[in-house]
């Protein structure tokens, strides 16, 4: 095991390069947008073109040559056992990209270890954040749409293909709105950024939020943190959409627990970041959505330790198990 | 490891009871009829006496005294890691009864090895049936309600208190009809026996079968089973049902396919045995609901090999395990 390790979490909208030790602790880091998702060249050579730029960068922040360290990439969407990103919904330009070929094309002298992104973040989480010592575990990651990390037996559970823990697209009610991925009704429609930007909409519509329809101009302007900023605020109607959010969150969660019995959930991401206002009616809820959730113990919600960072470091930490 | 094993599976209606050898196959049987579901007496004494029962009448089935050999006993609902029955939707009867220690008590000479009765079904499919070589797979038993076990690194998935793999609680419908478990839309309302009894009596009292309703008097009575069998004779409308059904449950097989990625779908249960009808529909509605259907690798979708049995051989060979 190397004594440094470089990570690298490619976002829907930033490129976030990371220097850590053994330990974990980070050393330096660099960040870049996201090249927009087009398909101007072949699926995938804008994103690794940016992902060499950022660890050009890097080594730029940490004063050395990193060339040759263990190198993590973190990528979001269905990301096979080999590096393919079969299908990427929030990275559309390099979706059926051989992530792992065009790294190594790109960066001579590295040899990259591609994974989910939220596979990575579970990792870090497992070894150094909110799931230190529990071997059975669902992190989520809340941003724009929602992310997932499985841990059982003390091992991401990455399933035949290296598809498993897509969990954002959970079909949760099949007459609702259509989602990216092409389906209707999928989890992150509900419990994800996307999710409070929408029900904020249609509460504005309602009535229900003047003073953002005021700030934004219209109802269909009003955007997912202005809910909630408003709700920090203490607006009832901004705490009430995210009670709603909250709602749908614990019932995506009780349907994983239905079939994986975790121990803790650890919810990271934007979202998280942005209103822990979520997490207590997300625990409210989930009581009555759990199957004999008055009978069985109580599973417990908290909050990602590592925040933004976790993808990152836990891309270079996988670097280091190959 | 014991030369020979016994197994009970604890079903809702029967008490199947079997003596194996060590390669799974069966040499004994006996069945009972599950004790009727009131709380006569304290929780899961009426199961365990019953369990008792079929242990004797398998004995003289078998021609020997079986006092001692391995023994397994799987139940449905909430198995927790000790062998308490935390939660049977199906059982109410033993909800809450510590069954380790209660089939310790009434059975002299027993150590009773206490499990989900899919999840001995998983087993024995993984074992001897139709899941051999497929180390990431998902068992479902389609009865009146639907089982799960899943079985990840060929190891089953139990999760963190035993309670992992109750999919016929994830939640497909919030606005969905009530479920005996206290909630509402869970999966198993709709791609059950029970799933296809309602769908078939809201096809009837649609006008939609009307040979049924003529059979039976009235739409409210028609049953699952009427509706299977017309189907199998050719009946559009009973076709029809079914083929609703199969999208449920090719919609239940896609969450899960999100959250596990399994290599395999392997389907059981007395709704299979009574139509494979079912497995078609099922198949073919799969591949548009699962995220990026058109783009990845098929999952398969295949019949359980070991039919009724499965539950009870499992059990058998779980106790051979410990």
């Amino acid at each position: 095991m190397s004594r440094l390790a470089v990570g690298v979490d490619v976002g829907g909208t930033k490129v976030l390069a990371v220097l850590v030790d053994r330990s974990g602790a980070l050393l330096a880091e660099a960040r870049r947008a996201t090249p927009l998702d087009g398909i101007r060249d072949a699926p995938g050579v804008a994103v690794v073109d940016e992902v060499a730029l950022a660890l050009a960068d890097l080594a730029a922040a940490a004063g050395t040559d990193l060339t040759g360290l263990p190198l993590g990439v973190g990528v979001p969407g269905m990301v096979s056992h080999a590096g393919v990103l079969t299908f990427g919904p929030n990275l559309h330009s390099a979706t059926g990209a051989d992530m792992t070929k065009l790294l190594g094309i790109r960066l001579r002298g590295w040899q990259a270890t591609v994974a989910n992104d939220a596979d990575a973040a579970a990792f870090a989480e497992h070894r150094l954040g909110a799931a230190q010592g529990e071997d059975e575990f669902a992190m989520v990651t809340l941003g724009t749409g929602i992310g997932g990390g499985i841990v059982t037996g003390g091992r991401i559970l990455r399933g035949r293909r290296g598809y498993a823990a897509e969990i954002g697209h959970m079909i949760v009610d099949p007459s609702g709105p259509r989602c990216p991925c092409g389906r209707r009704g999928c989890w992150e429609r509900y419990a994800s950024g996307a999710g409070v930007a929408r029900l904020g909409r249609e509460a504005a519509a309602a009535g229900r939020l003047p003073a953002l329809v005021a700030l934004r101009g219209d109802a269909e302007f009003v955007r997912g943190e202005d809910v909630t900023h408003a709700a920090a605020a203490g607006d009832k109607e901004a705490l009430a959409v995210l009670d709603e959010v909250g709602w749908w969150l614990a019932l995506g969660l009780a349907n994983l627990a239905a079939v994986l019995d975790p121990g803790r959930f650890v919810l990271g991401g934007g979202l998280i970041e942005a209103s822990t206002l979520l997490l207590p009616p997300a625990r409210r809820h989930l009581t009555g959505l759990l199957e004999a959730g008055e009978l069985r113990e109580p599973i417990e919600v908290v909050a990602a330790d590592l925040g933004a960072h976790a993808g990152a470091i836990g891309a270079a930490l996988l670097s280091q198990e190959r």
